[in-house]
């Protein structure tokens, strides 16, 4: 009988939503911490849970043949150390209205003057500044994976205009123009948003440099709910202090916490939102699990297999 | 030939627009406020611009035929001492995108703790708190025109679950649940979000009073774009200060500016947006004003024709 260890900061709820779907043939366990594992967890052989526990629990997990993250991203299993003799998926397809509730909510929040008229509120100004609006702007989209698609969804139901870079594919219809390859500076110029939803790759790290922020209008906000490896922080910095931004919102960074002394704390217009533009909901990732035990179970392939060498 | 007098803090960009449709048999004239007037202001016979100008010009305007308002709200223009002998049109159906942009902009604020995280970020402290998200939510709309309408579609997209509150319409499909008449109390009943979009008139005039209030959720987060009438004010700063409310978002008073010692400056969980949440931007008005014009040409009835008893 397969035997499932919840190893998750919210174990307590993964726990009873995996209950609740009374999958056959499964004994399960759960714990919210590596310092809690009971001592027979060598006998486990499914995992649900966190990356970040779960590779320091890996080298006692003898028996382990699949793991379901309940994150989208990866990395502290990827570490060339760790073993990769098991079957690793992620989350994947519930992040869309998540990451447009982010991005649209901060973009409202600069169009909308939300920080400076709060500001006048707290002096009790009456600031009649008429603020602007979506209706017309030009959003950027780097990665139109699902998340992407979400995201170009959103824009197009507020007016905007919509463009993608990707690798090669060209799919989603609420984008009205792709670009691929090296063609980033046009597919830079004049926008007034751009967002990061790339996944970390070899290809994608320090993407968004010195140059390609250079090519933004000066107008532009940089958006950064993806993964902090995509952007050169030093590089960033010195087009916000020089002004050649308007502004960047930023969940996240290469070294999580952002560090007391980061230059990214004290850049003028920037929003620093602690890796919380989207959060696993339990209720949305016990679903993926389940779906995968029944796809398991049947012999079929899982859902949202993570390719060890390809890092997604 | 018809002569148009455009009188709007906005004029020159009115001036533009209507040009560049060539309007058939049209002269027209441009002034940003009643102390600029022309001598022989008495010789135009159409008018297009902002309420609170007109009202004051109305005198002096003998051969006037019709008004175009570049407003929704015609407030000024119903004072019961002013002549009603012409034709009055306002804006509408150009609110709607912009009331969502407000009132989504403000909810996602809310859900995603950004006031609270900008001030962490201020003194620099990492902020993982989890926000909460739009899925799932309830919303409730007083008011079902269409502005309520696309506030409703806009609801749908982030997940939202809809109810209507109105006088006998129910013909949006993006409404879950209509109600009507006395039944305001169910219609209260758990929702998250309160948003009242009602006209300025004798039914609607401090609908939202201590009762209303006091049916709601402590949770509930109460919004008004719409009209500063449909408020009781002390009763809404009472609900606030005793944390009956988890806040309102206000763009409306009965007296704006608001005076700067109301208590609705000093109650917690209150953002003020000083009347700037659906401003008149003259690309979306002018093709009102000329799409009328054509209609005058042809005899044919106005869009958008105010009932000067009704108010609306």
């Amino acid at each position: 009988m397969p035997a499932l260890l919840i190893l998750s900061r919210r174990a307590g709820d993964y726990h009873a939503l995996v209950a609740a779907a009374r999958l056959p043939d499964l004994s399960s366990l759960s714990a919210t911490d590596v310092e809690t594992l009971p001592a027979n967890v060598g006998a486990f052989d499914l995992v649900l849970g966190e990356p970040s526990l779960i590779s320091r629990a890996l080298p006692r997990l003898s028996s382990l043949r699949w793991v379901q993250s309940t994150w989208a991203g990866v990395e502290p299993l990827l570490d060339p150390s760790l073993r990769r003799d098991y079957v690793l998926t992620n989350a994947r397809g519930v992040f869309g209205p998540l990451m447009s509730e982010y991005v649209f909510g901060y973009i409202l929040a600069h169009e909308r003057l939300m920080f400076p008229k709060w500001q006048a509120q707290q002096e009790r100004r009456w600031d009649p500044t008429p603020p602007g609006r979506l209706r017309g702007r030009l959003i950027g989209l780097l990665g139109v994976g699902s998340i992407g698609a979400h995201l170009a969804r959103t824009a197009k139901h507020f007016g905007m205009r919509v463009r993608g870079y990707t690798r090669t594919s060209a799919s989603c219809a609420e984008v009205d123009e792709y670009f691929h390859g090296a063609d980033l500076r046009r597919f830079d110029a004049d926008l007034d948003y751009l967002v990061s939803v790339m996944p970390n790759t070899a290809a994608t790290r320090q993407l968004v440099d010195a140059d390609l922020l250079a090519a933004l209008p000066p107008r532009a906000v940089f958006i950064n709910p993806g993964r902090g490896s995509v952007v050169d922080e030093a590089a960033l910095a010195r087009a916000l202090t020089e002004g050649r931004l308007a502004g960047a919102v930023l969940d996240v960074f290469q070294t999580e916490p952002l560090p007391a002394d980061h230059a990214l704390w004290r850049t003028p217009n920037t929003i620093i939102t602690s890796h919380t533009a989207a959060l696993s909901f339990p209720e949305d990732i016990a679903p993926i699990f389940i779906e995968n035990y029944r796809r398991l179970l049947a012999g079929q392939p899982l859902n949202y297999r993570v390719d060890f060498d390809a890092g997604y």
